[in-house]
């Protein structure tokens, strides 16, 4: 575990750098806005404020803090002025925009996110999420101490690692904000980070379903429907695990469990990249008997966050679809790399050529009568029979290949459910040996044979 | 429909044949009785009693009545004496047994049971089933005219033409009696028999599930769970529709309706024999792209009353077993010839070889732990890895091909849940083109072509 720790908290090195670059970036910042008459602060926040990154990390977000008595319109153009001036000095940067625009930039080796916010006091006067986090750096960092930081740092590794971190719309799992939270609930001030790790994991291990966190006793005022309810010391309506889903918040458990059981340090170790080769996975499928298929989409030009969710919608709605049709879908999973986006589902065999469509019961007189109208003439396997109480026939399947399924639904663009911006991208179907091509061998590999991480 | 009435009703000499058959018999039981010093009467009884058998038919029952004084023992020593002595004189005959022991006699054309049983006045006094018959006949026959006989004929026809006759347990449908008082409920005495016979059609095309007759309004009395209540008059604790199965009573509700709206002759159509071509019936299964698997045993001697609760009991444990190992079952059947007894599944494809078992939730310590320790080192596909809140593993299914799921829960005779004469007898899985021998194909080639008879 020491040896964990020395690992992921940043040396000396690391913090001259970032506090190198952080201020720069603030004073370009206050410089810009006198240039301009603004009154701002530029503010450091997140963990690299609260002393909670990790060693490795290379974001910092620099917040332009502008005051609440601006109006939207003004406060949106002259925030996004300065920080589009700041960016003209990084060697390169990006426009983004989640409820506000912001901008990303590279400096360096660090990524420095200039995020204009309003400077406010309490959550009353929050109008986005940004707003309110400068309100969570000085909720957590007023409660911290060394150790507990260390604890916080253990905490994300350990999440890195199991892939649960990060509120993204890709991850689904814990904030850095929950995280710290989480140390601040279970944790002890005064007792060594390592101690006060084993207390979170070994307190999350003994969650129910809809475990309530209330630090500040708030009570919980709102109904929350989530496996994780963390109300927000700061805004009593807020979930801070909102965001968070069921299978993260269970993979989790699960492993602080396995953890406590054996505590061996593949607990630790991001980034398992295993190598499959395709006749390895010829093999496999083989073996498996089932069919892979996969939907593949040139990338359209969207951050993640926004790609994401498309890509899930498109992967529940052909879900929904291969189920109603009968295919019996064993699993699904999307995939991206820098060209393209995959949709992916493995299914059992395909269907019969016979499919039983049962009917209306014998004792419904007109729906009988129309029943057997409309099947005795037509050409189908067997029936109008009567089967329990109810007319049947055996008629021709329309959909005996999945592939046939996905192919064709998603030929009328306009009809399907596919994401709105997958839409208007060249797709194709993919199966057998085409799906198998180098860049998704490793994607294909552990989705096929995927295991808890700290298992191997 | 004149037509049919002229191919049903006996003709004078066919009459005549069976008063002669019945004389001979009764004569021969009382000049038995009279050398024993016996006191019985000997009684025709059912149909050909009441007048209400079809031309052709060629049962006759000679109950042979023993006074209420005997006790148990004395009343089978001597009924049982008499009726084999009486037996002696058949061309062929042999001993049954339902509730008692009774024999059946060929003499001529005619299959006469011979039949002990205690002349009872009311049903306080019956002991077992055959002893209401003679009530049942004295209750019917009372309330007949011509007219209401012909109807009787008529619907017997119908329901045999439509494989719904008859309460053995082969069929589980309409027992003759049954059909005699459904004919008393809705038929009217002094109408035409065939429109009482339409009347009878119309009133069971409105059944509902759960319909209550009760001629005598004697008051349903007890909770029958049954689609059809039929009170017998002579006994109200007694639903003569007992054995009638929901799925004859749908396929009779079915057959009214249609018949209704379109009399045409062929709903009187008895065994409408198809014949198929090996060769087609390869062709059927290819197209349907299912699996035929068929579980063959020698015959025991056994009466069907016996063997087809066996055949069925088989049938359902195997039903059960194929679903349970996940296989989809689209239809099963029984089927016997004078050598053989077969229990037929059409199944859908094999299964894949990989299979997904959902473990405990992970909030559950103890068994996510030992479902983990059970898995880690075992040969699995896939897992354990978490899927919503449980633990997963995808491992080896162990029956992949139906055949073997079949050949191997049958092999331990013991274990398996074959109806007890089956077990003892040879035992054969077949499949594929062992499965169709010459004669299964016309068993087959219905059951995989089933559509009600009167569609045709």
């Amino acid at each position: 575990m020491e040896e964990v720790l020395e690992e992921i908290i940043p040396s000396e090195q690391e913090k001259r750098e970032l506090e190198q670059t952080t201020e720069f970036v603030k004073n370009r910042v206050n410089e810009i806005a006198k240039d301009y008459e603004i009154s701002v602060e530029p503010r450091l926040v997140g963990s690299s404020s609260r002393g909670t990154w990790i060693s490795g990390d290379r974001d910092i977000d620099v917040f332009i803090l502008l005051p609440k008595t601006l109006e939207e319109e003004e406060f949106r153009q002259k925030g996004l002025k300065i920080a589009r001036e700041v960016a003209q000095e990084a060697d390169t940067y990006q426009e983004d925009y989640a409820e506000h625009p912001y901008i990303t930039a590279r400096f360096g080796s660090f990524l420095v996110d200039l995020v204009p916010a309003y400077d406010v006091e309490d959550a009353s006067e929050v109008t986005s999420a940004v707003d309110r986090t400068p309100l969570h750096d000085r909720y957590v960092s007023k409660r911290l101490d060394d150790e507990l930081k260390k604890c916080i740092r253990l905490l994300k590794k350990f999440m890195k690692s199991n892939n649960v971190y990060g509120a993204e719309l890709k991850v689904k799992g814990f904030s850095g904000y929950l995280t710290e939270l989480l140390v601040l609930e279970y944790g002890k001030k005064g007792q060594s980070g390592i101690e006060s790790f084993k207390d979170v994991l070994r307190a999350s291990g003994n969650w129910k379903k809809g475990q309530v966190i209330d630090l500040e006793d708030h009570g919980v005022k709102q109904k929350f429907d989530a496996p994780l309810i963390v109300i927000d010391p700061i805004d009593p309506n807020r979930n801070v695990a909102a965001a968070l889903e069921m299978e993260q918040w269970a993979k989790f458990i699960g492993a602080s469990m396995a953890y406590l059981e054996n505590s061996k340090k593949s607990f630790f170790v991001e980034n398992r990249e295993k190598e499959y080769s395709s006749e390895e996975l010829v093999k496999t499928i083989e073996e498996r008997k089932t069919r892979l298929i996969g939907l593949e989409f040139n990338l359209p030009d969207l951050v993640d966050d926004t790609l994401y969710p498309q890509l899930y919608k498109t992967e529940n709605w052909l879900k929904k679809l291969l189920r109603q049709e009968e295919f019996d879908l064993i699993r699904s999973g999307v995939y991206r790399d820098n060209e393209k986006a995959l949709v992916l589902f493995e299914v059992w065999n395909d269907l019969p050529r016979v499919e039983k469509h049962i009917g209306p019961p014998v004792t419904s007189k007109k729906h009988s009568k129309s029943f057997i109208e409309k099947y005795k003439n037509q050409e189908v396997f067997c029936g109008p029979y009567i089967e329990k109480d109810r007319w049947v026939v055996e008629r021709k399947r329309e959909y005996v290949h999945p592939e046939n399924l996905i192919e064709q639904k998603t030929e009328d663009i306009k009809q399907s459910g596919i994401g709105k911006n997958l839409k208007r991208v060249d797709k194709k179907v993919l199966s057998g040996p085409s799906l198998l091509k180098e860049k998704y061998l490793s994607f294909i590999g552990d989705f096929l044979t995927k295991k808890a991480v700290w298992l191997d």
